[in-house]
């Protein structure tokens, strides 16, 4: 992550001025506020602005008049049954917004959560800065060869040096010729909207983006997963950070409910029953194909 | 509206505890915080918590690093050029959360608005209050004859008399009979989710409802304006003047280009040209219908 | 359930007209298409269109040209597969629009899934029929005992007897009163706006309500669930039989991984793999809450 | 277009199967269905399925129990005051599946209108084609002078000849590169997740893309307007004659109210009236910024 003096300055601005409210303050966010993470190479996520926090949950599903005199105690106990029962809307009463700089292919795959807001920087308005991501060598994975859709071993020596190698000096190439496009330099100069088409897909990108925690747990669940590619996941993992210091509440039972949790399927719990009797239950025996054997055995070990 | 000692406790004592943030903050959202307003007989809209004020409208939508040291004259004609070319997402930045106390048939209308979250307080799993909108004989109005969407002359007299009868008559006899099939004294008692189907649309009910402002202008448009169901006007008008102190730049444009603006058909559009040179132009020339004719008219006069 | 001669002779008509189309059919929708399935005692279900079936899912997921020549056992482990990762999108590209008539109290608990288009019968501008629902005496349930949220034991003898009188004789009541201030019989009339708010929860009225299979599926596991208000459930039942005949696969998914599966809490996940080594886990080993623990269990028995 | 064999017999099949159905039809769509229309260089449109005409729109209306016995010229006139205020539910219940091949840098302006369901080719999963948008010599445009996000005159002789090299070496380029490391012939193979992130932003991608037809229109009016990039015109172009062919009447009401018509501020009004009346009015008198008083006389010349 590079950020420019003057960027650095507007941040440390923004932190110096505290202004009193009457709204709901959460100190752990408040740490947090306007203050950029690394992510990736040049990427970064940052809290803009918030609102709500854990009793703010509990108050909406009360809906109720003051803040409540109710123990924190009450408070978890109430956000643990509301998360266990699928209960959304208390959850959907806080609201967050970042400030993302990622990759174009992450931001791609990030915006199909469609229910968020999201402005995102203009390339037919603005030039784009000479960013993009190159992978860091322990991240530079070979196809799976089991999962059409994920990574396998790591490439290394010769065939790692050559990838790194296109990557970059594409990145650049294509980056020069977007200047040599644009320019009014004895010339008329490429419209943006057209040049930008040249750039590939891991040039850096930026936006805000504001959710409710209802669907930024969705997020959370569907991006920090194993599943996930790893550039999104870096991003989730940074924002599961954040949003542990927001409510720690919330994300206690969204981890023990969600990321750590499993979905079984009736079949699934067909042969949990028989093996809590002392049944023997192998793959023929249980109904489910191979692949979801697979998925269903990893649960157990 | 009737709040309680308890409930004006809890907003008093809401109003009495001001925290430190570094979150941007609106002066004049600051003084509305909690308070209740009053609206219609019994019903009330209060201030939860909010995100965001007029420049962080163009902070998002330079998507920006700091809070921008442009001047207030510069935020005001990107607010208004944003709001004219219906660029929705830097006014979808700001996000606001009411309390309504609102009768149900109001409720109804309220929320075919599905851009937003909602929490409502559950008749299933508590007791309704007894509290019944009853109109004032200002708003007790015949069907319209020229509109089957709305409403014509006053009432007046015996059938003004009646009709409040029958309405405080209905509600009171309907609401204990609600509790007499909820006691438990010497029967069972009826389940909450069941005896609740006993209560007329005029009981009311409350909610949380939290929504971005692009998404809360659209609403104020529609249930602000003179077609609108008056009741729920009332609601709409109450927040207009809310929001108007929350983001004074936005809600001018709002005014100008929406709430006082109109849409012109091209065939509109055709009738002005043609006016605009000379000409006269009458309904049978216009190609509009009598209908669309009489509001196009309507603009004008 | 009364359909008019009228009703009747519609519905009559739209089925005796077959057309030619080059669209995906689905043989077993088309049997059900505009007949009405009752529900309550005055209410109904009936499919008035709907787009794909079980091979459109598998088409959109491959974002293929044809309709493809896979196998349907290609199709159906397809199908899994996407519904077991959470592949939300395949299923969105099925939709499927009814005509509901259902108790104003279900609308509201209905209208609650936000993801879908509804239109209803407006009773600003038109009359309601003087249709209410009261429960058959064998849903005639006390307030449940155990949980706020639910119904305990049947009522019996006098209790349920005077339940289902002030039941009826207040709705019917009401409906006199609401066609008394309708009258323009020697009279102005009330506005029809204001005339149904004396209308109880348990009147009729009716929607049309167009949904993806995604969202569907997501409203069917919430409302057919046994944790369901029993009259929303009734809907949700009628519309799984109607589910299961248009997209047999996709529905078989779905009541194997959502209605027939559970979610697990990684708490949950470390009590069975201790059961499953031998060793006995109480509630008090268990870390979960009383609550948690009570429903956990009733998963294995 | 560049229709491989395979795709174009499986169109030809899909075209060459009749089914019979109980649904509404639209001949204008039957005509459509399948087929591709072909948009910029590479790219292709073509309707996958659709739900509902034009008197589906006037059933949803009414929530009708038959399709109504109405004539032609009533449904044209609901249709008409449907659209002229803003009743967006009945345009709600029709439903178009598109298959869309398209450049991801108009992939990713298209994707920013939430309100659809999308299923994109994954290019985790696949193999993208070597595919990538030129511009036609007549589309190769300059950055506006008077407009930061537009464009401007023609780029011409050597700067576009220079221009359309750099495009067309960049692309082959960067996909002879893509193929290099994906290649698995004496390496690993990058993971294809990765690998893609070297495609520039005029690769072609394609998608199903789903919607109704309120929000097509909402998309239609901002994509196919003259301020929209040329790119994404040529899409929404293509489409609103389909829609033409589809819902005939739907269609013109919304080129008449939207597509033809305008938006006039209050302050617009304000001026119209004095000018109606013979008053001179000019920028200085009018309360207009110099920008929004050039838009504004834009409408009448």
């Amino acid at each position: 992550m590079t950020l420019t003096p003057e960027q650095q300055a507007e941040i440390t601005e923004a932190r110096a001025t505290t202004r009193p409210t009457l709204r709901a303050t959460a100190e752990g966010m408040e740490r947090h506020l306007y203050l950029a993470q690394p992510v990736l190479d040049h990427g970064l996520v940052r809290v803009i602005d918030y609102m709500g926090d854990d009793a703010a949950i509990t108050q909406a599903a009360r809906v109720s008049y003051g803040r409540g005199t109710k123990a924190v105690t009450n408070d978890e106990g109430l956000i643990r049954y509301l998360m266990r029962h699928w209960h959304s809307t208390p959850f959907e009463m806080c609201e967050v917004k970042f400030h993302v700089k990622l990759p174009v292919f992450v931001a791609r795959q990030w915006i199909r959560h469609r229910t968020a807001n999201v402005n995102e920087y203009s390339a037919r308005y603005s030039i784009l800065d000479r960013e993009f991501y190159i992978p860091a060598p322990e991240n530079l994975a070979a196809q799976s060869t089991v999962n059409n859709q994920g990574r396998g071993a790591l490439l290394e020596g010769e065939e790692a040096a050559r990838v790194l190698d296109i990557l970059r000096e594409d990145a650049m190439r294509s980056y020069d010729h977007y200047e040599a496009m644009l320019s009014q330099d004895g010339q008329r100069g490429l419209a943006r909207e057209l040049a930008r088409m040249n750039l590939p897909a891991n040039v850096y990108t930026q936006w805000y983006w504001k959710v409710d925690l209802h669907n930024l747990f969705h997020f959370l669940r569907l991006r920090a997963d194993a599943h996930a590619q790893y550039e999104i996941r870096a991003y989730a993992e940074a924002m599961c950070r954040i949003v542990r210091d927001w409510v720690p509440l919330a994300y206690a039972a969204f981890e023990d409910y969600r990321l750590g949790g499993a979905t079984l399927s009736a079949k699934a719990i067909g042969v949990l029953r028989r093996r809590l009797k002392g049944e023997m239950v192998t793959q023929e025996s249980s109904g489910m194909s191979k692949g979801e054997w697979r998925e269903f055995e990893g649960v157990w070990t």
